[in-house]
């Protein structure tokens, strides 16, 4: 199934989900309730409520709750996840990005999924629009997929992390180069050249819709970047160094992972202009569009504006 | 004002309000449920919430609402408070951290206060234990001041930073040395060795009580940390290198700030062992003490135990 947050005429943010790829059903419309207004609190229960929501995926045009999706406008199917952790998993991306930077691997990056917190109270959704910072020149995307944390859990072992997963999307983390490269200097990671915004959307599909497709650590999910209609990056998801369940087991060691919880994979090898270097692409400037796209995730499209 | 958030017998987390030592108001009780049960609800209207809470300072015990501070449980002031970004703004902190490993100061250090986010839902109170990450043989605490935002706002300068802040308390960052090590290896800086815990407490004061404390860029608060009753650290806040006002000029541009994030000052000169040097004191050990003690702030005990 594939769940999303979505905006009527009344402004509203409500759940839905989404019938083919023309009808999106209001869920607590549609049950009278049963099911709660957001996804937030959807996920909390996803066991009883996935079993709920199966059953609308049969609704037509006039029942009730099911609009045309071109009559409503998506946001972020989680417009304030419970927190965000973004790791680093492709190999092809950190070896790529610091050897554009004339820096050797890191051996400590083969011993441990590393991540960092970024903010979850800056998340863009679909058509959004991304406000590029004033004192930023160097802006850039990041083509990342994100795991949604669907159960509660502690010291969860990777064998068994599967439980612990909803969902999977598409994941943009904006990047102003120049200001993370500055900060990134004094050692604490990056933090306010990636907390302006993150993208999400336009959907979350529920883990079993890729079982079929797992290969490698992570899944066949062809990955593709755009900017202004001019493919630049281009991998696929199975490429991925750590799988998610070897990433939920660092991130619950000694801490409780919470329903609602979001984490990043980290940039697919090509995923980002850092990576490519500026002799591919210039760094992004107001009205360029930028669009990702990950097989059944879906296309996650946003432009740029000045702040 | 100081605020808290207690337990009575029946477990439920309430607002209060501390009079003199002895008593606390549960401030949804006494108004009749005007005031909200929780601290981030009344922080979000703090404007109208705080006049009305004025007028609860004048109760005594038998009036409605009103417990001897000793028959209830003291919870952490922001159980969970919506974001935690923490600072770096001591400068002894940092250079002296900086030689005990043979390096020298950082330029940019100086020219931007450098946060990053650490885990907001992994938020202990005065009296929790402390669990000791199954992994990590080098426990520490670090001895800060935290800052409560009571306003929403973005892109805010530092001289007009003063009306977005609610009120102070005292932050231990607990930090496992030895993940941390490790971890930052990889450049994207302190994660997995810090959000295994950070306790607060054991109140929130209101800025207006430390108005008249003003001194250097912060207050003249004088900060103390004991392990086992002995006196480890001990700093004062007005040393400190960045104003919380230009924190959250730094820590709001490009990003609207929320009523209820929490923003941490990074630890004071001499603040934790790293800083010290074993041969000062070993790291924690379960059944170790830590209280952290700040003028007006009170004093933040916690024990260590075995995850």
């Amino acid at each position: 199934m594939r769940f999303v947050t979505f905006k009527k005429r009344d402004e509203t943010l409500r759940a839905g989900l989404l019938i083919e790829s023309a009808l999106v059903v209001d869920i607590s419309e549609a049950t009278n309730g049963i099911l709660p207004e957001n996804l937030i609190d959807f996920i909390e229960h996803n066991g009883k409520n996935l079993k709920e929501a199966e059953k609308l995926l049969s609704l037509t045009l006039g029942n009730k709750g099911v609009y045309p999706l071109d009559e409503v406008r998506l946001a972020a199917p989680l417009p304030a996840p419970k927190s965000f952790r973004d790791f680093y998993a492709f190999e092809q991306h950190v070896k790529s990005a610091r050897e554009n930077r004339g820096l050797k691997m890191i051996p400590e990056w083969y011993e441990i999924p590393v991540f960092y917190f970024s903010n979850h109270l800056a998340i863009k959704g679909p058509e959004d629009q991304i406000e590029k910072p004033i004192e930023c020149n160097w802006l850039d995307y990041e083509l990342e997929v994100a795991c949604i944390i669907g159960k509660e859990g502690r010291n969860i072992k990777s064998d068994e992390a599967e439980d612990y997963i909803f969902g999977y999307c598409i994941l943009n983390d904006w990047s102003a180069r120049d200001l993370q490269r500055q900060e990134m200097k004094v050692g604490l990671g990056p933090a306010k050249g990636k907390d302006f915004g993150t993208s999400i959307g336009p959907w979350i599909i529920t883990k079993d819709e890729l079982e079929n497709l797992r290969a490698g650590k992570g899944f066949d999910l062809s990955m593709k970047a755009k900017v202004n209609g001019i493919l630049l990056s281009e991998g696929n998801m199975k490429d991925i160094y750590y799988s998610f369940g070897e990433m939920i087991e660092r991130a619950s060691a000694g801490v409780t992972l919470y329903p609602g919880e979001m984490l990043g994979s980290g940039t697919v090898g090509t995923g980002c202009i850092l990576e490519l270097g500026t002799e591919v692409h210039r760094w992004l400037e107001p009205d360029d569009v930028v669009e990702l796209e990950i097989d059944k995730l879906g296309v996650l499209k946003n432009s740029i504006v000045n702040d």
